[in-house]
């Protein structure tokens, strides 16, 4: 009753499966593909992301054979309420970065389901535009991958992207739940993208963003109510004081005729000077490390876990507590304690 | 520089903490604290209700007495974009219910963060509007207790109003991310609540959302916009059939005049005959807990994870890893095989 693309499903998607589908099959040994990624090869890079994301067998092993080539990009975060336009802010923001030369990583956290199919189709509308520039790469996940998946699909794949030697990544998401802000803490710069006239209680979008914004964006600025959003962000920010001292400033733009993109670019390169120069960058890196290990070792033993258990144990527990003859609480217990469930 | 409610705090506030606070000391041994919850007394729920969200100790051992007496309540969840008007909807249909004699719980999932201190606030001002009805009991929750937090926080304070006694549990939430469906994967009956002039792309909030609508309601249906509303649920609607055949119907209220409430509780009323005609609420039941169950693991082995390693020692291999001097996918190997990290 529950579609497809339920979380149980998704959740199993992430497990160890039978090798269907291996590096090797690729016709690459790991070697030879790092190598090739390394070297620049957008192919080879689609590849290992693939492998990564669908946890294909040896997918760790290439992680840590990454990692230690990882730290060179910068990432940015770019989020914001459904509408706010920014696809068209972070192509504009691209197209600014190829210019000085700089190459560039998209990751775009499509929220929309399998139903509509809208992250394909997106993606292959985006991908024909710079289809013929290297230096743009593009990559859309969908948000199915729940239980903690997407933040960490997005993290493997920005390791990645990294270590092929992208100057810049940027992380493109929908700001409004708990998950877009797990996810946008990957990122070095988190940008806030706003737009005038989203409804009486846009107050309940912001804020939850508030919090992670280091930039603001009022993107359509052009439309009546700017100004409005701008004093809104002012009265939010006036009731507390970040830790870092910095107070986000707020950039306005209409991304759609290439307006603003330059004093964003511009905003964003001032407050790397104001990380560098407080040496924050790598106070907020481990931090962010912090957070991400207990995420990561969560995902790790649910695995562990999962694979002790069929899914017709799974099933069959399910079905007793549904129908009250067993209570979850205790059978949770005793699966961690590693006892027998009687 | 992340904000004091971040997401490493927030998982701690799960863990097992000093017993600086237990039920003994609220003056209840467990046995007449649960009672006095079955007898139907709000101070007793309340206190239940708190243990349980804070991880008193003994938390566990009260959802495992408690669970026995669950099933009895309907558990609707009510989920909508801000500003959608979700909460006078669910008063209103409250009111409905209690005309009937039928007693409500409805807890609040508030996703507004603490820095603007709205969930508080809402509560406060809700409750006060029912002060005089016992029949009626509201919780708020934020949804800043994340990691899986919000939705076993929800299911768990699920289980002790069912236990109570309660006839109807609504859960009120934001409908816009993952957070949300997991939250409302604990209803029997899901309504999606739609308005009129969202902006452009509601079709993004909407698509993530059709997959979990029982019913579809239409509230400030005398916008102006409100047939296009209904024209695009239809349109998204013809493009998949529910593997339960069902096909939900689309309710059109104005929750602040009180219209359609009528309605909203007949269209539920016949999607519950719907269920239990065709043999679907076990189903559906023994489905939702496959899905829980995973939750509660993943969350359990997070909480032994986190107490096998000290503050200091996950600090520092963060800032090990911020360093790129150790790579996390093979710490993470090493914790979760239970060998010594080097």
């Amino acid at each position: 009753m529950l579609p497809e693309t339920s979380v149980a499903r998704e959740a199993f998607r992430f497990l160890p499966s039978s090798p269907c589908f291996t590096l090797e099959r690729l016709g690459n040994t790991r070697e030879s593909l790092i190598h090739q990624l390394r070297a620049g090869d957008p192919r080879a890079l689609a590849r290992v992301i693939s492998a990564v994301e669908n946890r294909t067998p040896g997918w760790s092993e290439l992680l840590k054979t990454l990692f230690p080539h990882t730290g060179h990009a910068r990432i940015l975060g770019m989020t914001g309420a459904p509408g706010a336009g920014k696809s068209t802010l972070v192509d504009q923001l691209a197209r600014h970065y190829r210019k000085e030369d700089r190459t560039v990583g998209i990751i775009a956290v499509d929220p929309t389901s399998p139903y509509t199919g809208g992250a394909i189709l997106g993606d292959r509308i985006r991908m024909q535009e710079h289809f013929c520039d290297p230096g743009i790469y593009i990559r859309s996940m969908a948000t199915r991958g729940s239980l903690g998946g997407l933040a960490r699909a997005t993290a493997d794949v920005t390791t990645v992207l990294d270590a092929s030697g992208r100057d810049l990544i940027m992380i493109e998401t929908v700001g409004v739940g708990q998950d877009e802000i797990d996810v946008v803490r990957v990122a070095d710069i988190t940008v806030v993208i706003l737009v005038p006239g989203m409804g009486d209680d846009v107050q309940t979008i912001k804020a939850g963003i508030m919090e992670i914004a280091d930039i603001f964006v009022i993107n359509k600025s052009d439309r009546e109510g700017a100004e409005r959003v701008e004093r809104e962000i002012r009265a939010l920010q006036s009731l507390a004081t970040r830790s870092d001292r910095w107070t986000p400033p707020i950039v306005k733009t209409i991304a759609s005729e290439g307006k603003g993109i330059a004093e964003l670019a511009a905003a964003i390169a001032n407050y790397e000077s104001y990380l560098q120069k407080e040496n924050l960058a790598l106070k907020r890196s481990v931090q962010n490390w912090q957070e991400r290990l207990i995420e990561m070792l969560r995902d790790a033993f649910l695995e562990k876990a999962r694979a002790q258990m069929s899914d017709g144990e799974m099933l069959r527990y399910a079905a007793e507590i549904a129908e009250h003859r067993r209570d979850p609480y205790t059978l949770i217990e005793q699966i961690v304690e590693n006892s027998e469930p009687m």
